[in-house]
């Protein structure tokens, strides 16, 4: 796996198109595909992909603090979108795609620096214009709850 | 204004329950206390602090994009968490501090990378154990809105 | 205004697809068509209807509260979700229809039971397939701020 | 069981403060104290109670319906929120009591008039001063999933 560090990394529009979201998915967790930027920035990264569930596995450091000295939930919640609309993604007809309409997460515990969690996200309904899901952040090591959360998609065909 | 590149850049626990949360921003604001260091990850910076509102501006770039080359639902919910949550600590009493309990945003339009936004966020309801705020993301030059969010934070005071 | 008590009360589907949203709830409130048949049961009626904006008056009742004599967090968000919905509904073009994807709400204060509110539900965003809007519960005497809302809709046009 | 009709049929404050929520479910459910009014006008009620999940059954009728004839978003909000914060009731200590903060719900299919559903709801998270829980909407006959939801709720103590 890599990350995309330019715009010319990223799969072309024909690419995902040509594609269903689920081989999409796996083509990133396989390397073919690059991972999104944005995971370079956030220290996370895909860890597995099934047909309606996906997971990212990531570390927050201190340059993803608040002002407190806390884990910020901007991190939380790129984390919980990230693995939620991936797991709507592998629902997604080949010749569609689809956008994150809302998203919402709860903090149950405050996450230290330095402690790795998985954020896993799994489709609760996918009908033919939209999507729903929920995701759960968890220590690696010890299972322990860190965030909750549910997002809306819409799934979208070219005309 | 600079932000923080190391645990001893942040103010301390005594100099951050030594003032009220509108004082903790205009310190923030003006200098006297360093930016999050989220901030550099994300590129935004604070903007305005008042009593109630507080404004972030920021541009998205390409590293903070998705797999499919657009802004990541990660960046609207970081700075719209931001400046929601800033706009509660305006409100937080000298003494006491708070953390955000949940939030949620909708994206309403897709935000291309190089375009700056404000995010500004503001209180609905702040009581003594409670506060709720909402955001809009909106172009700096346009005034387009590209995402709302809504906050429930808890405010704590030391036993 | 009437409130419809069997089905054919209800504009039917011919008549709701021969008019522009915002033309259907000036019909509702003029009395042409009936109100909603949930507004009996929760006692609460359309009070004003804006381009954009719409408000509900209601009173809540001790058969609205919850097992501990409060008002019931349902009556909040079928006061908010009417408010925003129907807001929705006055930017659905004629021949479309919209339904409710996700409606979030906040309580922010405790509403007695007896005190006349009013719900308004504002549009932030309508587009061609999916709009945004937002709702506040207010006292309807002294303006006081019991609970905020947010929903996204899907706009749904017969293929 | 049965549906209290008057503010003397519910459990008074100190009844209330005298018990754990989990036992205070538990004589809703044997009948020892009375379900809520609101379970009459909207048509449910309590079906199962165990530490942490808690299970109303319900059926809309026509007067649950919006203008278009669908059950209103109000119905499924006012189960999921019962059944949400009956689960985090579950977990307050003796002595304590809860409110919540806030809710939100997706809607997935549209129920139709007359179908029987479950509302279960489960606590993610309870500590001290906040939990978090979410509830599902399902067939009764079928367990089609109709919608999803997720609450925050504020647990307090008499200081």
């Amino acid at each position: 796996m890599f990350a995309a560090t330019r715009p010319e990394d990223l799969a072309s529009r024909e690419t995902l198109l040509s594609m269903s979201g689920l081989d999409f998915m796996r083509a990133i967790l396989d390397g073919t595909l690059s991972q999104p930027p944005i995971t370079q920035v956030m220290d996370y990264a895909l860890d597995r992909v099934a047909d309606g569930e996906v997971a990212f596995r990531g570390t927050p450091a201190f340059r993803h603090c608040n002002p407190m000295g806390g884990v910020h939930g901007g991190w939380y919640g790129t984390l919980l979108d990230s693995c939620m609309a991936c797991a709507v993604m592998t629902k997604v007809p080949k010749g569609a795609w689809y956008s994150t309409l809302e998203y919402k997460i709860n903090v149950t515990r405050a996450l230290p620096v330095g402690v790795e969690v998985l954020a896993i996200g799994t489709v609760d309904h996918a009908g033919r214009s939209t999507a729903v899901a929920h995701g759960i952040l968890r220590g690696a090591a010890d299972g322990r709850l860190y965030a909750t959360g549910s997002t809306t998609c819409l799934i979208m065909t070219p005309r």
